[in-house]
C-alpha cells in the first residue's frame, strides 16, 4: 500500500528561511503564528494525515460512494470516523476569523494543511475543501443573519457544504443556466433544478449540507448577468438553531468517474427547494468567484500534493526493487542486481519529479502568503501588490500545477513499471485522482484564457510588470553570487522568454484576438516555469545562506542547490520553445473546417 | 458511446502517394497487394472493426475477464463472437506465409490492420498480437516438426499464443528469471515457475493456447546467457495433431488493471508443465527478441491507434458541444452559444491530435515498409539500409509513440471538460488503456537506452548517419519549393539540434555512460519529432502535387500542407529544448543520495 509522509520539513524551509515569516509577526492573525506554534500544527497535521488519513486512500478508491434507494450516500469505510477526528480536533478552524470560533491563523498555514490533506487523501480532502470554499462565500456575501445561521457550524466542520454551478448543458459557460428561483412570500425562493458534478453533494459525514446553488429569478436577464446564488440547505434551519425539516433536494444519482471515488460526485435535484438568496440578485456570479479564486489555488495545491504522494512513493520503490546493473558498473555486486536508483533514467523521472513538487509548494506557499498579505499588509499599497501578483498566478498555479501535477504522478507510475499498472500498487489511483484537478474548478484550457485574456491586461499590466520585476531583481541580486549566478543566469533568460511573448500577444492580440488565444496554454506554462525557477532561485539562496552558516541539515541544503540547478538547467529551456510556439500564432490552428478533421 | 472509424482515406493516401508502394509491385508478397486489393482489404478490415470491436470496448472496460475457481476465464459479452467472426473472415492469415495457408500480404498492411484493431478496441486487439508474436517466434526459431505442429492453427487463429518472460521479482532484467526447466527422457522438459503479467494467458476465444516460456535448464549460466525458451502448451498436441491432455499450467489470478480491462493479463503458474524447447540451449533471449522488436513495433503503433480513436471523438464533441463564443465574436448568433471548435485552446488540442497522429501513422507505415524491404528488396544492400532504419526508429515508435499517443488521450479527455471524468463517455477508458503501452514491451525507458545505448553506435553509427542524409536530402530538395519551404527549413534545424545531441553523445559519453542515460529520454524524443517531421514533409510534398494535378479532394490535401506547418512551428521547437537537456550531461541528476530525496 502506498505510503504518504506530509513534507513538515520542507515546508519549514519555505516558511521560514525562503519567506521568512517572522517578518510579518506583527500582521493580524501572523501574530498567532510563532514559529514554534507554526511547527506544532504542522507536525500534528502531518501525524494525522500520514496515521489516519493515508490508509483510507485506497479504501476510498475500491469501495467508492454508495447511493441507497432513498437517496442517502454512504462514504467509505473509515471516512466517518476520520471526519469526526478531523473535526473533534478543530482542524477546520485552523483559519477561520476568530469572531465565529476559529483560530485566526494566516490564510498561508491553511493551504499547508491542504496539501497534507490532498496528499494523504484527495477525495477525503475535498469533502471539507468544498465546506471552506462555501463558507467563504457566505463569510463576504452573506447577510449577517445568513452568517450567524450557518458560518459556526459550517467552519467547525459540523455541517458541510457544496458549490452547485454545473448543469448537463452548462459547464463553463454559466450564461447557460437553467436552475429556477421563484420568490415566495416569506422572501424565500422556490430553486428548481438539476445540478451535475456536485463533489460532495450527499454524503454522511456531517449532520447537515449547505448547498450554494446559482439560478435565475424569473424575470432575470439570459445570461451570465441574470445569475443569482442562493442558500439552499439540505435540512432546513430552526430560527432556534435546531435542525428542521428535510428540504426538497435529493441526490439522483452518483457518477461514475475515473478517479477520486472516495468523493460523492453527484447529480442534485432541487424540486422546489427553499432557497436563500445570498448578496444581491444577478450578482451571483460575483459571489462564486470568491469560492472560485480559493479553489483554484486550492487545487493547484492538490495537483502539486498527489504528485508528491505518487513520487514519494517512486523513491522508495526504486531504492527497493532491484533490475540491472548501474552503466558505471555494479553499485551493489554482491548482489545480483542494482537498485533502479542506479539508473540516469529513474533518477531523470525522480529529479523531474522532486525539481517540480519542491518548486511548486514554495509558489503555493508564497501564493497563500499573497492572499494573507492582501488581507492584512499594513499599508495599501502593499495589500493592492500582494493582490496584483496572486491574481495573476492563481490560473498558472491552478493550470500548470496540475499539468505538472499529472505528468508527475504518470512518470511515478512508470518508475514502477508493469507494477505501477496494477492497481494494488497505488501508483494507478495517484494518476486517476490527478487527472480530475486539471478539469474541474475551470477547466486548464480556462485558466489560461484567464490569464492573458483578462489578467495579463488588467491595470495596464501592472501585474505582469511588477513580475518581471521582481523576476529581474532577484536575478540581478543572485547573479553576482557564484553559487547562484548560473541558475540566474538560465531564470533571467527564461523571464526574457517570457517578457517577449507578452510583447508579442500586445502587438498581435489586438489585430487578432485568436492569436491570443492560441498561445494562452503555452504562455501559462512559461509563467509557470518561470514562476518556479523564481521559487528555486530563492530556495538556493536559503540553502546557500544556510550552509555558509553552517547550520541545520547539510545534505538537506546541498540537495536543495543541486536540484535548483537542475530545475534550471532541465525545465527552463522549455519557455524558449514555448515562446516560438507562441509566436506561431493562430493562422494554421484555426484554418481547417470541421469537416477537415475527419478523414476515415 | 465512443465512436470509431478506422482511417482508411489517410492510410491510402499514405501507402499510394506518400510511400508510392507500387513501385515495390515486382518484389515478392507486393506483387499480392495490388492498389485495388488492398483498398478492398482495408475498407473490409476498417468495417468489421468500427461495426464488430468497436461498440465492444467499453463492454470490455466494463466487465473485464472472469476467473473461475478451476482456473478457467470467461472474456467479456461479445469477444467470443467477434473473435469467431475475425477467424472465420481469415484476417489472421492476411500477412502470414503462404506456406502455411496465409495470404502472403506485405507486412506493412498487417500493420494498419493492427491499427485498425487497436483503435476500435486495445483489450480485444492484444489477443491476436500476442499470438502473432509468437508465431513470428516460431517462424523463425521453431524446427520443422515445431513449425508443422503449431504454425498452421496459431497463424489461422484457431489457437492462440502468449509470450512468458516476466515474473515477480524480474521484468526487464531477464537475468534473474527463477523458472526452471528440467529435462526429461522424451525430449521435452518439465517446466516450473511463476510467470505474471502474462497478456491473454487464459482465456475462452481459442481451443488452445500455445505459451512460449523463458527458463532456465538445470546447469545454465546464472545470467541473461542462461535463458532458454520453451513451447508449453495448454493442450498437448497428439501425434495425428488432435488435442491430448491438458497440461499442468493454469491461471493463477487476473491482475487488476488501470485499463485493458478486457483482456485477461494473467499471473500463469507452472506446475513441472510439458514443455518443448525452441532453438538452441541457453539462446532463448535471441528468439524472445524476434517477438520483442515486431512487438515493439506493434505497441508504438498500437499508442498512435488509441489517441486517434480519443481524438475521433473530441472533433465530434468539439462541433457538438456548445459553451461560450468565439474571441472573434458569435459564430453562431441564432444560438445561445458557439460549438467548442472555435475557440482556440480546444483547436489547439484537436490539432495538435490531427499532427502527431497522422505524422505516426505516416511513420508507422514507413516503418512497416521497412520491415517488408528489409526480407524481399532486391539487392542486399537495400535490405540492409532497411534493416538499419526500421532497427533504428523501432524504439522511437514505440517510446515516442506511446508517449505522445497518452498525451494525445488525455488531450482528447480534456475536450470534454467534466464529462471527460465520467466513465460513460469513454474517455477516461482512451486514457487508461494508452498508459500501458508506455510500460509494456519494455518499458519507454529501456526503449531510450535500446536507441542511446546500442542502437546509435551499431556499425559505427551506420545507421543514424543513414538517417541524418535521408533527412537532409529531402530537406534540401524541399526547400526549393515554396510552398514546402518553411516546414523543410524548420525540419531540417531540428535535424541539426538531433546531429548535435548526437555528437555530444560521442564526446561526453566515453568518459561518463550516465551522460548518455541521463539524455536518453530526450534523445529518443528529439528522434521521434525530427522522423515525425519528416512524414509531413514527405506528405505536404504529396498533398501539393496533387493539389497541382487538381485531382482528388482538394480538402483534404489542403488540411495536409496546413497541418505539416502546423507540426513545423508548434512541435518542431521543442527539439532545441531536448537539446540542451540533453547537454546538461548527468551531473545534477545523479549527484543526490537517496536520503536527500525524502524530507518529510
Amino acid at each position: 500500500m502506498p505510503v504518504y509522509r506530509a513534507p513538515v520539513k520542507d515546508t519549514l524551509f519555505v516558511l521560514n528561511e525562503v519567506m521568512g515569516i517572522d517578518r510579518y509577526a506583527n500582521l493580524p492573525n501572523f501574530a498567532n503564528a510563532t514559529p514554534d506554534m507554526v511547527e506544532a500544527v504542522l507536525s500534528e497535521a502531518a501525524r494525522f494525515c500520514s496515521e489516519v488519513l493515508a490508509p483510507l486512500n485506497r479504501v476510498g478508491d475500491q469501495e467508492g460512494c454508495i447511493r441507497h434507494a432513498d437517496g442517502s450516500v454512504t462514504t467509505p469505510t473509515g471516512f466517518k470516523s476520520a471526519y469526526d477526528q478531523f473535526v473533534e480536533a478543530g482542524w477546520p478552524l485552523l483559519t477561520a476569523p476568530e469572531a465565529f470560533g476559529g483560530q485566526g491563523m494566516p490564510h498561508v498555514l491553511g493551504m499547508v494543511m491542504e496539501e497534507f490533506l490532498n496528499g494523504a487523501n484527495q477525495a477525503f480532502a475535498m469533502y471539507p475543501a468544498l465546506t471552506q470554499g462555501a463558507s467563504a462565500a457566505l463569510l463576504v456575501k452573506g447577510s449577517p443573519e445568513q452568517q450567524a445561521t450557518y458560518l459556526p457550524h459550517m467552519l467547525s466542520g459540523k455541517w458541510g457544504g457544496t458549490m452547485n454551478l454545473t448543469e448537463p448543458q452548462c459547464g463553463t459557460d454559466l450564461g447557460l443556466i437553467r436552475t429556477k428561483a421563484v420568490p415566495g412570500a416569506d422572501g424565500s425562493y422556490a430553486i428548481t433544478g438539476t445540478k451535475i458534478f456536485i463533489s460532495s453533494g450527499e454524503h454522511d459525514l456531517t449532520e447537515n449540507i449547505i448547498h450554494l446553488v446559482l439560478a435565475k429569478t424569473p424575470d432575470a436577464p439570459d445570461s451570465v448577468k441574470g445569475i443569482s446564488l442562493f442558500i439552499v440547505p439540505k435540512f432546513l434551519v430552526n430560527a432556534d438553531g435546531s435542525l428542521g425539516a428535510r428540504n426538497s433536494l435529493s441526490c439522483g444519482s452518483i457518477e461514475h468517474k475515473m478517479g477520486i471515488h472516495g468523493n460523492s460526485t453527484c447529480v442534485m435535484n432541487y424540486d422546489d427547494a427553499t432557497g436563500y438568496m445570498v448578496g444581491e440578485e444577478n450578482k451571483g456570479l460575483a459571489a462564486m468567484f470568491i469560492m472560485m479564486n480559493a479553489a483554484r489555488l486550492g487545487v493547484g495545491v492538490q495537483g502539486m500534493a498527489v504528485a508528491d504522494a505518487a513520487y514519494q512513493n517512486a523513491v522508495v520503490y526504486a531504492q527497493d526493487r532491484r533490475q540491472g546493473r548501474a552503466l558505471t558498473g555494479p553499485a551493489d555486486p554482491a548482489a545480483k542486481a542494482d537498485p533502479l536508483f542506479v539508473h540516469p533514467d529513474v533518477r531523470r523521472m525522480l529529479m523531474d519529479a522532486k525539481a517540480m513538487t519542491e518548486g511548486l509548494r514554495a509558489l503555493c506557499i508564497w501564493g497563500g502568503l499573497q492572499i494573507d498579505l492582501s488581507h492584512v499588509a499594513a499599508t495599501e499599497e502593499e495589500r493592492q501588490a500582494a493582490d496584483d501578483l496572486v491574481s495573476l498566478l492563481t490560473p498558472v498555479i491552478k493550470g500548470f500545477g496540475t499539468d505538472k501535477g499529472y505528468d508527475i504522478a504518470t512518470n511515478a507510475q512508470q518508475v514502477f513499471g508493469g507494477h505501477g499498472y496494477i492497481e494494488e500498487w497505488g501508483m494507478s489511483q495517484f494518476v486517476r485522482d490527478a487527472r480530475i484537478a486539471m478539469i474541474y474548478e475551470g477547466a486548464n484550457g480556462i485558466q489560461a484564457m484567464d490569464l492573458v485574456g483578462r489578467k495579463l491586461a488588467q491595470n495596464g499590466g501592472r501585474a505582469v510588470q511588477a513580475l518581471f520585476a521582481v523576476i529581474d531583481g532577484e536575478c540581478a541580486q543572485a547573479k553576482s553570487n557564484p553559487a547562484l549566478a548560473d541558475v540566474a543566469e538560465r531564470l533571467e533568460k527564461a523571464n526574457g522568454e517570457m517578457k517577449a511573448a507578452t510583447m508579442w500577444f500586445m502587438t498581435n492580440g489586438m489585430t487578432n484576438p485568436n492569436n491570443i488565444g492560441a498561445g494562452a496554454h503555452h504562455y501559462m506554462h512559461i509563467m509557470g516555469l518561470v514562476a518556479v525557477g523564481s521559487m528555486w532561485l530563492l530556495m538556493a539562496g536559503a540553502a546557500q545562506k544556510a550552509l555558509l552558516a553552517g547550520t541545520g541539515d547539510k545534505a538537506f541544503y546541498e540537495a536543495k542547490l543541486i536540484t535548483a540547478r537542475y530545475y534550471a538547467e532541465r525545465m527552463l529551456p522549455d519557455a524558449g520553445a514555448l515562446r516560438r510556439k507562441i509566436e506561431a500564432g493562430s493562422d494554421a490552428m484555426m484554418a481547417l473546417e470541421p469537416a477537415q478533421f475527419a478523414y476515415a
